[in-house]
């Protein structure tokens, strides 16, 4: 059998790899913008909210701060930004508004059809440090089939700690090697198969936009390389 | 704003509510014991077996015993009923296709289109003391279109202790009061009211067979009563 013969789930990674979040972030804050009559630069706008990304939950993956949820990051993230870019009289419905434009990101245009076609052989669910509430209102407005919303929230530790695999794994009764992550990084794809998963990298080479400088391509040779999920559909034999 | 126009999600109970869990599992044993022509009265086995579900559940909500799954508790239960019942010559992949019978239930009639209408307004998903890997199964078997499995397992406690409940509701970023449990069983909906959720009552006198003598119907003024998820996705709006 091979490695890919024994897989029965298929968890993916959401922000890049199945939607387009920073060109559905710029959007939104660009009618936002055009709406409130605000003038900023949204796509740096996007970008530093993003670049707060890591470093919030860096925080609380050292055990520095308590659990945490995402939803709960980007807002601390979000009062940084508005600061920053000297943005002024936005009410808190408003804030909340904007924090959860995270919850309405657009799928990429292979998504919806190849996830479909996976989804009558696998299991297919979240592998996400997004939390639980907006993955699902995420599949909700973008129309994702998932079976399942796993990830960090559910294991109680962000990506790439081993317990974010783990325990995904662990939900479905399944072992590591029954598992695979899908993803867009392979920072992401190392630190699943560092713990017995399998890995499936698509492409996705306009996340960060036109300049974007990494993830380009695979960095080994992952069990699955492919440029969208349709491929990966197909890789997988559905 | 009347109670039941606050709820954003449904969480419904799933053995005997979602589905027909006694007839579900009388038939496929019955299939089985006659491809093995092992003889035995499989509806006493099948109720022998429910009967051990809230005794094995109650040793770990009163922690006499670390945290565990239903699949295993499930098993454990099946191990004794197959001595009782003096069932000889099985083997391990018979005893474990025969426990995960549970993933395998079939849905009352009236479930796939009544879950259909209600997803288009609603949250809708599961809030059942079975385990993720369990509840992810039999909705890919039974065609449950759920938006999230939610339940015991993610909340670390078997209902109806309170935090099966407020922790499904935290999940999804919900107060207490914008979640209605819908279940077929007035304990059930007394815990989940208790701590302020909503509470659908739909009635499922065939669950315990032809001599059922409780949950015949709802013993409170429920948010919402009704026979079928049919008539609660027209008492939702839907």
């Amino acid at each position: 059998m091979t490695a890919v013969a024994q897989v029965q789930a298929l968890l993916f990674d959401v922000f890049g790899t199945v939607v387009d979040w920073r060109g559905s972030i710029i959007a939104e804050l660009t009618r936002f913008g055009a709406k409130k009559e605000i003038a900023a630069d949204w796509a740096a706008f996007t970008d530093d909210w993003r670049g707060l990304y890591q470093p919030a939950m860096e925080e609380v993956r050292s055990g520095r701060r308590p659990w945490t949820i995402l939803d709960a990051l980007h807002r601390e993230s979000l009062d940084k930004l508005i600061a920053k870019h000297a943005i002024a009289g936005l009410t808190e419905a408003e804030k909340g508004h904007i924090n959860r434009a995270w919850h309405r990101l657009e799928p990429w245009p292979d998504v919806v059809e190849g996830l479909t076609r996976l989804k009558s052989r696998y299991i297919i669910g979240t592998l996400s440090n997004g939390n639980v509430g907006l993955l699902t209102r995420l599949a909700k407005h973008a129309g994702l089939p998932w079976d399942v919303i796993l990830g960090a929230e559910t294991a109680r530790a962000y990506k790439p700690l081993p317990q974010a695999y783990l325990a995904s794994a662990s939900l479905l009764n399944l072992e590591p090697a029954q598992v695979m992550l899908v993803a867009a990084h392979n920072g992401d794809l190392a630190a699943a198969s560092a713990v017995g998963l399998r890995a499936g990298f698509v492409a996705r080479p306009q996340e960060y936009g036109p300049h974007q400088s990494k993830d380009l391509k695979a960095e080994r040779t992952w069990d699955v390389v492919c440029a969208s999920f349709g491929e990966l559909a197909d890789a997988m034999g559905c």
